[in-house]
């Protein structure tokens, strides 16, 4: 099931907030609409709303070619649809910085991003046991990444790979991506899963020996800390106290190398609406938190597992080349071969 | 507002399940009744529960009086409509072994709460700061306890007494309680409350520089183990991580003195349909669980505050006698005095 695409002249996407009641496929052609899309998290999950821009500043840039002025706002718009995944900016800047080639910049996100996730979960196989309880929170598969995911993409490549693995799936309030989403991807991929409410994870944690947590992230920073979805940090601070592994699964593009530390991250305060049941009830509502890379037991990227120290390990991450996908690769070929 | 009284033929109760939205005062007039208003919820909240159960067991007294066994029957049905708070059991027993004074020894275990509450609210105040940040999980109002509430007491208690607190509530999925009737009550009292998700519980405590947690309990062991409200366990590991103290409020009602530890204690699961979305869902719904003696910071009891090490301090708690209110006396001398 794909969750964004590009058709022409709009953007489509699968619009995550109908799931899984209906599936709900939605057409974006102007920068209001792919604005309102990601802001309402319609488009959600940092890789997949990277892609979602991508291809939004792709559709701008034909239509805005005479006003370089324009398109630049436009792009800014789009790039600040959501303040704390860094895959949007990074993924706008590279389609603005690719002159002329938007569409195929765009594009090449996208498959690259399907490369990465299928490398994140070859690198995760080693850390699972044969068989165990796993944990996770959150959404991370297919819908939030555009490819086979990243936490989410671990087990099921662990699955496949003959590992008896069986998911507790953090229900994760208060948009509940976790009983929605993580859900419906894991069951449509035969991996065995549980719901439980997030308060439960400590005692499901301890009772039901949970062998390893994965989660997804939307920011991190140079020395480990990671910005990501609300209640990541208390599961993250529950699992060093059980001496549970913690791993968080993200592609390159999610490490903010101009950050030294999650201080420096902006967290997004959502609707108090999404949580409150009396209309004037005062509310508190950050949509992430940020876990000191302390607690973090490695980073699953698709070049392979980073361990601390994170000033080390994460700084050599910032060295390496860009993967190129073999569907990226072929494509460049076939360019040449045509040109 | 009273959450559970006796009317001469039944014994009448607000309806939790209502709230916030409605005010609505319901009637149980037979066992099955009592019974379903327990484990429904309508009446919930351990002391609550035990009260609501002492009367209506007093109600079937005279009504069964040439039937022994039914009557046995009858408080041990009543006895049973929830396993995991000891408040109902203690109750119930009391209420049995009183025979010829049922009801007379329901409303002293009525009248023994109020003056207990108040005296757990007074016994906390010099535990907060004189003003700062404080949070707390779940209900343990008037509402959950006939009284003026356990942990909510304590907030309400320092309160008037010119501490300038300001309480977080987690809203206590899956049946929000702390979204519905903690919010509820602490404005009522007039005390500043900020609502949120329960796994925002962690960036709220270390940002927003939480000083205390105090929550309630459905049961606590001789070596200190606590079962109350499911997230109960991964809260108090949070404080612990950040160095916050965390302190559990409990009349002597609610130390099982025949338990060693929490493992003994029965955690309820409730529902699946309490948490999932998608009607197959697997879904693991424990009601509770057990935080370890070692994580709380202090018992607030009617008699102090109790401190580690709690196979001495909870010991020496068994050996006290009960309280007995200046209500419950005053009775006592009314009776006498017309007798």
């Amino acid at each position: 099931m794909d969750s964004v695409w590009f058709d022409g002249d709009a953007v489509g996407y699968l619009d995550q907030r109908a799931l899984p009641r209906s599936v709900v496929r939605s057409r974006a052609s102007t920068v209001d609409q792919i604005v309102e899309a990601i802001a309402t998290l319609a488009v959600r999950g940092a890789p997949a709303i990277g892609i979602f821009g991508a291809y939004g500043v792709a559709l701008m840039a034909p239509r805005l070619r005479g006003d370089r002025a324009a398109y630049e706002r436009a792009a800014a718009r789009i790039r600040a649809a959501r303040p704390t995944a860094v895959n949007l900016a990074w993924a706008v800047d590279r389609v603005v910085a690719a002159v002329g080639d938007e569409l195929g910049e765009a594009q090449r996100i996208h498959d690259e991003q399907r490369d990465v996730d299928r490398r994140i979960g070859e690198a995760s196989v080693a850390l699972f046991p044969s068989s165990g309880n796993v944990l996770t929170h959150c959404n991370t598969g297919p819908i939030a990444t555009g490819g086979d995911g990243t936490a989410l993409g671990c087990f099921v490549t662990a699955h496949r790979a003959g590992k008896n693995l069986h998911v507790f799936v953090d229900e994760t309030r208060p948009l509940l991506q976790g009983a929605r989403l993580t859900m419906f991807e894991l069951r449509e991929a035969g991996v065995p899963c549980t719901l439980i409410v997030d308060s439960a994870a400590a005692i499901t944690m301890h009772r039901r020996q949970v062998r390893a947590v994965v989660v997804g992230a939307d920011r991190i920073a140079r020395n480990g800390d990671t910005a990501n979805k609300i209640g990541t940090y208390g599961v993250a601070i529950i699992a060093a106290h059980l001496g549970i592994p913690f791993y968080v699964a993200a592609p390159r593009s999610t490490f903010d190398f101009a950050l030294a530390s999650g201080d420096e991250i902006p967290i997004e305060e959502r609707n108090p609406d999404e949580v409150r049941i009396a209309a004037d009830d005062p509310v508190y509502n950050p949509a992430f938190d940020v876990t000191p890379g302390r607690l973090i037991t490695g980073f699953i990227t698709e070049y392979g597992v980073l361990k601390p120290p994170y000033s080390d390990t994460i700084d050599d991450l910032a060295q390496r080349p860009r993967i190129l996908s073999s569907t990226v690769m072929d494509r460049a070929q076939q360019h040449d071969a045509l040109s």
